[in-house]
């Protein structure tokens, strides 16, 4: 079973989830559903509503109430897209000019609050004040993830452990939250919530260190998104960390230069790259990732047949995707 | 009785919102709190949480929980002020720099973000979903007002109609929530939930028309930012609209060609307010503003003594402050 294979298994489920998304963006001023629905439909996969759908499932939920709450978590995650965007000045996202350069900084940064609201707003007329926890307190970690980001931002020290509380908070903890609301849907007692909590935590963590360690690896047209952005953007991820901790004095110096140069070039980036590559910076980030995945199997392995597959699956999807 | 006298007899319900508040801004992230609290210490006068307290104890409330609630609405408030500096790439506010200024676009974003995220899990753990319903009906609505106004930006034909409803979304929303926050809490019925957020509405319009009128009016000193700055921005509030309605085709011609300039000189902004004073544009603007402030009294006259007379000195405060 692969990813692609559990898309179809599950393509009316996530048919559904589209269309909440869209009757959320309903609204009088058209603007708001032409900028948010430019990002919402430009081929993002649903990751975090399957992760729900795939969760509420396993746990013998079948209402029709999940593609609502699963609707949710694509809005909020597209609210910080959009933000994300405006803070690093991105010009492309999934091959595609971004929001910020289409419509200015301004539309996208209100759009982003319009999205974050109204995702509030649904999830209080769904009336769970359970859910409401788990995805504001989520919410909340994300713009601290942000922060923290911004912080680390030109800091080649950066640690290992700063870099992961970032990688959780940024992106996992809403996976987490995804995979979490699935068992209290499915009324879950409190061990399987804490386990499926757990489980969407070392998946996001595993995604997103690989997300980070094929920024330096692939290909501007294959990724929709230059090769080396972190990089260029100062942001400070795990291969360069591994290869930052492994390096001797004179190497630190050589890492660091590179890192904070006020404009980098490509020529910069293929220096980083070599060094990076000569001290198997990449394939120990992998290694750090597959770690992280296998966690998230030991966390559902609770789970009955056939969704113990599908959620496995998942796992596997994000660590296979290196090209 | 004045909004001073008002704000001296409520000082200690407002100490409390404000031990409140830093106790939401308490994250292991310490710049959140650094720029939060730079904008929020800047001398904000209150007004939400204000509202909020008043209208709880017209209704005989009198828990303690009605202070953590206050606060969630200046955290709100304030992240939207975060945001809109950003849009208007303002240099000043309560003649302070501004946190973009201080910090960048980056960091005043994601700190609103996190004031947002924040607010609503404090909402949530609060636990009342009548008071979410209202406070998420409400940030929808602004987002939705913040992003109208930008659509009308450069926009001399915008009309009254217009006008008003960006003025109702984007300030009158969030008051209209605080009184009719303060009729949940203290155990009103539907009739008076309903009156008191119509106090909150007319109070919020006529608010923000003063507001927008003496942007033109007020020197730079006084009022913390640069006069006739909305004039500068591109933003057409209640005194333009009332002169271009009464304009005949030449006029109308001068004054589009002085708000469409590409760069704006002081010059321009002599000449259009020059216009604006001779056909009596700034005194027709305080008359409406009167309208909504006697409709607003009408709204709360079945309120008792003395917190009728104190919700009636707010909205006198409101259209007293012309200097």
């Amino acid at each position: 079973m692969n990813f692609k294979e559990i898309q179809k298994l599950f393509e009316k489920d996530l048919e559904y989830v589209n269309e909440e998304i869209k009757k959320s963006l309903d609204s009088p001023i058209s603007f708001i559903g032409k900028v948010a629905s430019y990002l919402i439909e430009s081929g993002g996969k649903r990751f975090r509503p399957l992760v729900l759908v795939l969760s509420s499932r396993a746990f013998g939920y079948t209402d029709s109430r999940m593609f609502s709450i699963a609707s949710t978590l694509e809005f909020i995650h597209t609210a910080t897209l959009l933000h994300d965007d405006v803070v690093d000045y991105a010009e492309l996202r999934r091959g595609q000019p971004t929001a910020n350069i289409l419509w200015g900084n301004e539309a996208t940064v209100l759009v982003g609050d319009f999205l974050l609201a109204r995702s509030f707003l649904k999830l209080v007329q769904d009336g769970d004040l359970e859910i409401l926890d788990c995805v504001s307190k989520a919410t909340t970690k994300m713009a601290e993830g942000e922060i923290l980001q911004l912080l680390k931002t030109n800091e080649p020290k950066t640690t290992e452990e700063e870099y992961l509380d970032v990688v959780y908070s940024k992106t996992a903890v809403l996976i987490s939250a995804a995979a979490e609301i699935g068992a209290i849907l499915g009324g879950g007692n409190r061990e399987e919530k804490i386990r499926m909590r757990e489980f969407g935590k070392n998946l996001g963590i595993a995604f997103q260190i690989v997300d980070d360690t094929i920024d330096y690896l692939v290909d501007d047209q294959t990724m929709g998104k230059t090769r080396g952005q972190d990089f260029y953007d100062g942001k400070v991820t795990l291969p360069f960390i591994y290869a930052y901790s492994m390096a001797d004095n004179n190497e630190k110096i050589y890492l660091e230069e590179l890192f904070l140069k006020d404009e980098k070039s490509k020529d910069d980036f293929e220096k980083i790259f070599d060094h990076l590559s000569r001290v198997n910076a990449f394939e120990e980030s992998f290694k750090r990732a597959k770690e992280f995945a296998r966690l998230a199997k030991e966390n559902v392995d609770f789970i009955k047949e056939p969704y113990r597959e599908y959620l496995l699956a998942l796992v596997d999807y994000t660590i296979e995707r290196k090209l």
